[in-house]
């Protein structure tokens, strides 16, 4: 166990795990946390809800196809929708580094309160920090959200059964890659933009389409479609296999993955999902998700297996098969 | 208005109070944020809900009486409770910085923990971030807290009407003055412990004993009671007077406040809470307050009036009245 935290613990993958499992799970241990979903469920009265909190620290604020505030709002009226809930309410907790530029504040704030009118979800409370020079980095954004679960949803890591299939909304590594190019560090010729988007009526449509004969939803964000995978498997105790084939990748993402020596399955996205769903509504949910604007590259990736459980597979390209394990270490420190 | 952000807007006064009305409350305005409630009520189904967050970034992170972690569990329960709900679920988002020692951050977890148990409360969901050195300050906590309004309560600043009696639950500034003395700049030998502390049984026991003729609360935190009640003169458009010798001020910090040329009235405080009564329920509130042990030195400090809406107006010891503003400046930055 490491005596300091290290940039790994913020990556999504490994470290992160074994931070959660080896610290905050074994002190906050409650039926509903155990379950460790994208959203906590809730009953109260005649209503299930969800909840669930992120903060945002990614670097730089502003970048192709988004920003901290957009990206604040979309992850986690998405970390809602994997729960099948309809987002509604968000909080808005700001820290603020002495010296911010309020011309910045200003900017982020508006794209906040445009990504959430866009929504239809409404930012209802917030509280707003300031700490000194070089004890913060510009602005740091935490969301939580509440939803209402929708009637048809019945999800859960613990509903993945073997048979399952594994869809993709659409083509991974994008938000990752172009966090990376926006740091200017890089001399890369490409167009990348971030996938930041609200899921839930992409939710919606699938939820509408197969009920539950969806079992499970979840946002590959840090750590990617590899990540959260490994997380499916190891909590349901299945294996899941891949076909690399069926994965989509844009152009740009792939060459400055190869540039950089990185595997585009372990790069954070912040518009799509993963979906597990009943063999035999794949063809249906296939069809729900390319109908929508935000699924039209949906792909079926992959199956769920009851042997090796914990493990996942990937069919490469060239026919072989090799172990995809979950991010190691932090190739993209601050990517959310 | 200021081009940059200065530890004023995290005072929670009065700079504050311009960044939130110029800037978040504009952008994100809707019916329930612009209440300005300690924490959103929101309706769903036959449920009424509280909602509300709060980031701690507070310096150092462990000081008489309480750690950030406690803290961080408490200030949410206490918004939560300050809009009559019964506080059932927090999140928790860590923004941690890169090289913090693993055995702080489970010292606070633990604390956490402990906290949430004993107040009966679940931590259910969570997120934790890392950024590098000299990005943050060894550990930021965000929390927001979910709670079921009681059917008793019927609060609000808008309620506050002339005649109401001003109650308030017991001493002020120990929670400053703790933290101002643990950052050991200052060579005042006095002990004062932060009050810390959780006040949903408290309200409970007050709106069992006085139901709807308690009109609003509000915990007098960042800025401290003169802030807190200039936030209600302004917002039920009422004017506020306050006689000083009723306040209580632990001697402990009164010596401080003297020796800092502090204004006991504009320190934060963590354990302590304002209640807005109808005046003929003022003795029985007060019996209910001092009952708990929370409340033991409760005492009616002012009264509410019609004239000159927006003001507060404090009767000092010596038999003068001056007009108490709302803390200007930040004598104390990161206090919570
Ligand atoms: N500090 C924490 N305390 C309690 N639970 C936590 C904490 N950090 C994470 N968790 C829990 O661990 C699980 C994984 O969290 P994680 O933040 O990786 O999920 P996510 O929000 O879906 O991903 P991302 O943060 O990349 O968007 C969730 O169930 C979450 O509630
Ligand atoms: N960044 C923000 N966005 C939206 N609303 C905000 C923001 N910051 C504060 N508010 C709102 O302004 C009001 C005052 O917030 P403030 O944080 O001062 O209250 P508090 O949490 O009771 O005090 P403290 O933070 O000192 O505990 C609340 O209604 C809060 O929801
Ligand atoms: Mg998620
Ligand atoms: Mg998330
Ligand atoms: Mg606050
Ligand atoms: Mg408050
Ligand atoms: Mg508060
Ligand atoms: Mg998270």
């Amino acid at each position: 166990r490491d005596d300091h935290v290290t940039l790994s613990h913020g990556s999504g993958g490994k470290a992160t795990h074994n931070l959660i499992e080896g610290i905050f799970a074994p002190a906050f241990a409650n039926t509903i946390l155990d379950r460790m979903e994208d959203s906590a469920t809730i009953t109260l009265g005649d209503q299930r809800l969800a909840f669930t909190t992120d903060s945002y620290v990614v670097n730089p604020l502003f970048f192709a196809g988004g920003d901290i505030g957009r990206l604040a709002v979309h992850g986690t009226i998405n970390d809602l929708a994997m729960a099948g809930a309809d987002p509604l309410y968000l909080s808005a907790g700001i820290i603020l580094e002495e010296g911010f530029a309020i011309e910045h504040l200003q900017r982020i704030v508006d794209s906040m309160a445009r990504a959430a009118h866009e929504a239809g979800v409404l930012i209802v409370t917030g509280d707003t920090k300031v700490v000194q020079r070089a004890k913060a980095d510009g602005i740091f954004i935490n969301t939580a959200g509440v939803g209402s679960v929708r009637a048809s949803a019945n999800l859960g890591q613990a509903l993945v059964a073997p048979g399952d299939r594994v869809l993709l909304s659409g083509s991974v590594g994008d938000h990752g890659i172009a966090i990376m190019l926006a740091r200017e560090e890089l001399d890369i010729e490409t167009e990348v933009s971030s996938d930041s988007a609200a899921l839930h009526t992409l939710v919606a449509a699938l939820l509408d389409r197969i009920g539950t004969r969806l079992h499970c939803l979840k946002d590959p964000t840090r750590g990617g479609v590899a990540t959260a995978l490994n997380e499916v498997a190891l909590s349901a105790e299945v294996s899941i296999a891949l076909d690399e084939r069926a994965i989509p990748v844009h152009e740009g993402v792939r060459g400055a993955c190869e540039i950089l020596g990185l595997d585009a399955l372990t790069i954070a996205n912040e518009g799509k999902l993963l979906a597990f769903i009943a063999p035999e509504a794949e063809q249906e949910a296939l069809r729900a998700l390319r109908a929508h604007p935000l699924g039209r590259e949906a792909a079926v990736i992959g199956t769920v297996q009851a042997e090796f459980p914990g493990m996942v597979f990937l069919r490469t390209d060239i026919g072989g098969t090799r172990v995809l394990d979950m991010l190691v270490g932090d190739p993209l420190p601050r990517i959310c």
